[in-house]
């Protein structure tokens, strides 16, 4: 399918395939630009379909209802990155999708990833292919441990993941290794690094870039807790972190919100950690806090718009609400300098993201 | 209807009568609560009917319609004060409404209207009922010329409305009296005022009150063209307007966001000049330039929550893009200041209000 010849007027329509709480801001972000958002999720109930009247209901192998749904459309994105490239291919053979799938299938692969990242110039943890436990005990004998194993595919906030301290045995390889069910993996070694920093850019169908102030992101129990703005990160590292963003989004041809973490090393390059091709949870504040969101550029970017303004207008410290935590809102509403975001799940499963907050201030 | 007894959870329902912009904003001002809003409307291609996915079709006075409508939300607010009384009653028996009907019947009839607040010691214009040729000339040497004669009921943006020169005699009044096609009127004496304001308040169930910075506000064809913060209003009087609006409000019991345009006139008092029981055009810019714009904070106090910070971050100038003018949102699309708001019509009639922008600066 030939991509965009120009803007999308108003009216058209941004079909976006899932349906989860990225969904939801994206179609909010598109609605004020006159632009529709058609969701194909997978339940009526999902985030996303609520807030569109324009939504399909179908499997994402279910290739005859994503034919209909990109007959549908005028252009096509995703908010995850483990929409499978069948249904992207089907999508593609009726209309433009941006980011294209050469940006998802890289994401979809931690091997493809790093090797692609590596290959650019830009600082990975040491990472090696795994196959069996022999493998595992040879990788972590030469890169050195305490390391991670993860299976290539799938897998986000600590799933599909197995932490190896020190002493690995082949014995603990074949622990781990089962423990991925077999899954083609890959071992990283931990880097040993102050904190981390994600760089959200926004690069659009002629190439030109923008990026947000990368904010400071912290864990908690393998998912992301606060991202916080300004970071504390000295700037030189946080300008290099977006040219190391820019530089991988342009390889990548990319259009839309490209978001990648880096490990910020005391004395030593940054380090990629992992990249997402889409609008990130560490870019929530965005909307709160700068005249543009995130969520709003993607769908710039994915309609053919020019980019819109990444400046900040306020310091914001976004916070995570996570499985019950989500029944704390109601406190943070009272509060005069918190912005809610509740992404109308029904049901609050532990580890499940269920909302956030951002904690606003005048810029400092 | 009892009232609500408590702040509605994530999930709930806000039924909104009617479809148009202020809809479609209330709306995406709903969703970060994680509310869901019901639009009841005459096409689902109206504005506010593309950004939900629960939409009743129907006209107003269809009251079985109405009835299931109302049984399907938690609470009903409205985005235009014409909704009829009707109407209103017959969502009211199976659900609360809020503002409720007697806001409305105030706002629905301008003799009622400005009768109520000049009861208040709120000063108003000189005004006369009229309903007959004779009235209007008694009226006009009472009070005096230039004036405007206005149908009591319905008429906005300039229509509805006859101005009356110096010199008026019988011929004159029967010329005006018809073309308003026999309606009853009032007529307000013209003020001579420097410029216009509006008081923008929002109260809550418990009646408390917060407002916006009141913006200056400027017109072209009878039509809103730009609302300004700062106004360069003295503070003295941006609060009294501020005070008059709250005594309005309470008067009425009202909940949600009540809009009061005031004539500044120099050296001497504050004049109302008309009151919307709604979200206001002239508070749009609050959804760029605020942490709690005009629409969340509605939603908040129709669903019982606290209300939301109105404190204003940047300095904002919003202008209405009427007719055609929408064709330039590509242009301002292009401006790292601006932020765009096309509501999705899909005619660009003459007069009719297609979207707006908000120009953006960091406060002075």
């Amino acid at each position: 399918m030939s991509d965009l010849t120009g803007p999308l007027p108003s009216g058209a329509v941004i079909g976006v395939l899932g349906g989860g709480q990225l969904g939801r801001m994206l179609a909010l972000g598109a609605a004020p630009l006159g632009l529709r958002t058609h969701i194909f999720c997978q339940s009526d109930a999902e985030p996303a379909a609520q807030v569109t009247s324009l939504v399909t209901v179908a499997p994402f192998d279910d290739l005859e209802a994503v034919a209909a749904f990109a007959q549908a459309c005028d252009v096509i994105t995703t908010e995850f990155e483990n929409v499978p490239v069948s249904t992207l291919q089907a999508a593609a053979a009726h209309c433009p999708v941006a980011p294209g799938p050469m940006a998802l299938q890289v994401a979809q692969d931690r091997l493809t990833e790093k090797t692609f990242i590596a290959n650019l110039g830009v600082p990975v943890a040491p990472f090696a292919s795994i196959d069996s436990a022999e493998d595992l005990v040879a990788a972590a004998e030469r890169l050195g441990l305490p390391g991670i194993l993860k299976t290539r595919r799938l897998g986000y906030d600590g799933k599909g993941q197995v932490r190896l301290g020190a002493g690995l045995d082949v014995s603990g390889a074949a622990d781990a290794i089962d423990e991925l069910a077999g899954a083609p993996a890959i071992f990283e070694r931990f880097v040993d690094f102050d904190h981390e920093i994600s760089a959200i850019v926004v690069r659009d169908r002629s190439g030109a870039v923008v990026a947000y102030d990368p904010p400071r992101n912290d864990h908690r129990s393998g998912i992301l807790h606060t991202s916080t703005v300004p970071s504390q990160t000295p700037g030189r590292r946080a300008d290099q972190a977006i040219q190391h963003a820019t530089t991988i989004a342009t390889a990548l041809d990319y259009v839309g919100v490209l978001a990648v973490e880096f490990f910020v090393v005391d004395g030593a390059a940054l380090v990629v950690n992992e990249i997402a091709p889409r609008v990130h949870n560490s870019g929530h504040w965005t909307t709160d806090a700068c005249n543009v969101s995130q969520f709003e550029n993607h769908m710039r970017a994915v309609a053919g718009w020019p980019l819109g303004a990444t400046d900040r207008h306020s310091d914001a410290k976004m916070t995570n609400l996570i499985g019950d935590e989500i029944d704390g809102i109601a406190v943070w509403a009272q509060r005069n300098d918190v912005a809610i975001h509740d992404y109308g799940k029904a049901e609050a499963r532990p580890g499940r993201k269920m909302g956030h907050v951002t904690e606003l201030a005048p810029r400092a």
